[in-house]
């Protein structure tokens, strides 16, 4: 077996290896579901989503705002554009979005880390977006330094098949060549995918022309995807659709994905919340699909709900798994790439709060047939902070999602009538055949947790899941070695960096 | 509205009532679910798991261990009986557990108290067993004042339907007269329905004349459900047997259920696991119809896996969750209500781990269709210790199942066209008449967590969920309220347990 290159789906065993290989990492394979999907809504309920989705579509329509490119483009697929709203008619939007691939593949640098986005299979990418981090020291604005720990530590994560984006942000360089420096680290640092600058289109240029060079020249193959957010409700601001735009026009994959805190930007109920969520997606995958028929997209729902005490977003709530798996029925009826779930919490600490709220929205996420996870890991204070215990915790975790995944085998093996009959009333297992055979990849196992007699654990300081990651992450990190990559492409992206950052010198910061 | 009494369904207002009520309580009503099963397994696995399972009764049988009056009933059935060895014919089993209800009624001494089980219904009751406890102090053999204080915990928390058993061993009262002491506490410190005595017959009886005495008479109504153990593998004690007996005998619940950790008292896999799960069931309810046909019965599965590496127990597991959802929908097939789900973990404190773990569970227990969920709240350490602050914040999560179970209104009020209308492109849900109308019900809300803002709680002294769960289980008991109780019945069962404590003076503490 090689280290470092063999993908192996599901199971134990590849962590197991991975824990045990110094400066090497395994990652276990893409997650193809052998699980079904849970059917929350009816197909009554769906069928009326779908229907008020086309109503909201066609008399309220959406805005797309400073973007007369956009509204021509509308206009010549047959919408009404009334200012800067357009009105699009009943089953213009779905017909358009029929030309979006049902599932795609996004290239890595080393072909062994390609994932495959769409269909049953399941994608787990880190965190995107926190100003500030959080360690043992507390909480704080994040660096650069920050930036590259946590991509280091993506990489040493075996259940992680993505490297993510915007995993913090680096508060401590300027913001018109951040994505420069964001970008290099992804490319350098891990040969796992990632994901491209959003923030201008000159920095989703730059995205596409940095991975052009990664890859020898990208020749119409998918090596980003990145997040294009909907101002809900139902407005696609100008940043954004630029950035699509590039994209799309370059055959990279985009995530479409409201915004939503529900009672705030849509309305109070999962039902409506839905139809503004449908409306949104459809008329944002229907644009990707006028500035380039088949370019591939992600039907995205990132929904949150507001705690009407306080106002501040809640996560792992039972409203937020409703509309988890809502919007995965109706991203399969749309034959579309479902992202969302992820490690979602409201508290302010690694606590038992952040992991209550974290699992409800992992557990969610898994059975809703989310194709593409985003913020899989180390989400804290309601996106606000990247934490470095929780990231190690989350990612442990998402080892479960791949055993879950698997499903159970009913094979003769797997039957164990003999191991039964061998053992009998009374005895036990432990010894038998069967149990021996099997033992070792029969239990997910994991990586992090104590399960140790309560005594062995008071000797060594009584920790808690905190200090375990803790320690943990120290290890990762020491064991890290960066991925080979030629030497040739690694001067040729510092070059374009240093090229851009000339240019972009004077730019405000 | 009579606070105290009402019974409401789902949602979260009952609880936000029950917050501010200071000395009563307001408990939600049972859980219909709303929603569909997940049905993990396939026909193919279901029926190879059925079939298998009555092979494992034919051919390896079940022991009956020193009950010859056991073993006697199932000759009379048909059963090839080899010294205690029950030999179960195929279709034997199942045809006697045709007799055992598909849903029964257990009653409470305050009606609106009372719990349908078994059907679309879930039921929560607290943690069941544990020698020790754990608080803020830390880890302690477990008193008799401990197990008042969790009993008039479980009586204050909105979301738990049931007292549950032993929430804790006493250890500072004698043995022999513990389940005397502990039936009192249900008795009169809470209304909700309770469990009885297994550790002995005469124990079991005990029970079943102080609830008679409780009711009034209990003329043939079910008061008390109570957990019996199956040691697997296949073997059934005389001590659980006897208790069963004597449940059975006059129409009392028992949940029969096998007590497993994979890999040690059941094979390995899964499949292996669930085809001597069913076996074990199938076998223990068929017994209980041949003591009173018709007795009601609860199908149990109390599986965990193991570490291969410490020997430990693991819970929140992917192998746990795979079992309860199987397991449920071997139940429904055999239309028995269904046991399991629960608040497991195995962490040593109620950090991050014990949280993941139990959020893991919790959600695998709602969507697996149980119906009667014992442990629901306040496991921790494997169930060696019964922790107050995770009952605290286990409860709290419990209100997450009301809700999810309630499923998603589709009504046109709740399809909120108008409000999208009204609202517009751009525009903000806060102030919409819609939101107005409904914001108040349409969240769940923890009463535990933290949402506030960041620099508040800071200000307010950073509290994890740990400091959050100690300072509302002071609130919550200074707010207790013992329920009324007629002084006649009170004085009855004191005269009761004082007769039964002089007659067992002498017998082995």
């Amino acid at each position: 077996m090689v280290e470092g290159t063999r993908r192996k789906r599901g199971g134990g065993g590849a962590a197991r290896r991975a824990e045990r290989t110094s400066g090497k990492i395994v990652t276990a394979g893409t997650i193809t579901r052998q699980i079904p999907d849970y059917e929350l809504l009816s197909a009554e309920a769906l069928e009326i989503i779908e229907r008020n989705a086309e109503t909201v579509l066609e008399e309220v329509g959406v805005a797309f705002v400073e973007n007369p490119a956009a509204l021509q483009r509308w206009r010549e697929a047959g919408a009404d554009v009334r200012g800067e709203i357009v009105h699009i008619p009943r089953g213009l939007a779905r017909k358009l979005c029929a030309t979006a691939p049902a599932n795609f593949t996004q290239i890595a640098r080393n072909s062994e880390r390609n994932v495959e986005i769409g269909g049953r299979n399941l994608v787990l990418a880190p965190i995107y977006g926190p100003p500030f981090v959080r360690d043992a020291g507390g909480r704080r604005y994040a660096t650069m330094e920050d930036f590259e720990i946590f991509v280091k530590l993506g990489h040493m994560s075996p259940w992680l098949h993505h490297s993510g984006g915007t995993v913090c942000e680096p508060t401590d360089i300027p913001v018109a060549t951040r994505h420069l420096d964001m970008l290099t680290a992804h490319m350098t640092l891990t040969d796992k995918p990632f994901m491209g600058s959003v923030t201008e289109p000159s920095r989703a240029r730059d995205s596409v022309e940095m991975t052009d060079i990664l890859f020898g020249g990208l020749r119409d193959r998918t090596a980003l995807i990145s997040l294009i957010n909907i101002n809900s409700p139902l407005t696609f601001d100008s940043i954004m659709m630029g950035a699509l735009e590039e994209y799309a026009t370059a055959n990279q994959a985009c995530i479409i994905s409201p915004f939503i805190v529900g009672g705030a930007m849509a309305p109070v109920s999962v039902t409506g919340t839905l139809t503004q969520v449908l409306a949104e997606v459809m008329a944002g995958v229907a644009y990707s699909q006028l500035v380039r028929p088949g370019a591939p997209v992600i039907f995205g729902a990132f929904v949150t709900s507001i705690d009407m005490n306080s106002g501040a977003p809640t996560f792992g709530t039972p409203e937020a798994a409703q509309i988890t798996y809502g919007a995965g029925q109706l991203a399969r009826r749309m034959g579309l790439p479902y992202r969302s779930g992820g490690s979602f919490c409201g508290s302010k600490l690694p606590d038992a709060q952040a992991a209550y709220e974290t699992a409800n929205s992992l557990n969610a996420g898994l059975l809703a047939g989310v194709n593409f996870m985003l913020h899989a890991c180390g989400w804290l204070e309601g996106g606000l902070v990247a934490d470095f215990e929780k990231f190690v915790m989350d990612a442990d975790q998402l080892g479960i999602l791949h055993k879950m995944a698997a499903g159970v085998d009913h094979g003769t093996e797997a039957q164990a009538l003999d191991a039964i009959r061998e053992v009998g009333p009374g005895g036990h297992y432990l010894g038998c055949e069967h149990t021996q055979a099997h033992f070792k990849a029969a239990f997910w196992r994991s990586g992090l947790f104590d399960y140790k007699p309560f005594e062995t654990w008071l000797e060594e300081g009584a920790r808690d899941t905190r200090a375990l990651a803790q320690a943990k992450m120290a290890k990762m990190l020491a064991d890290y070695e960066a991925p080979p990559l030629d030497p040739a492409i690694r001067e040729a992206l510092a070059d374009y960096v240093a090229r851009r950052k000339a240019g972009l010198d004077g730019v405000a910061a």
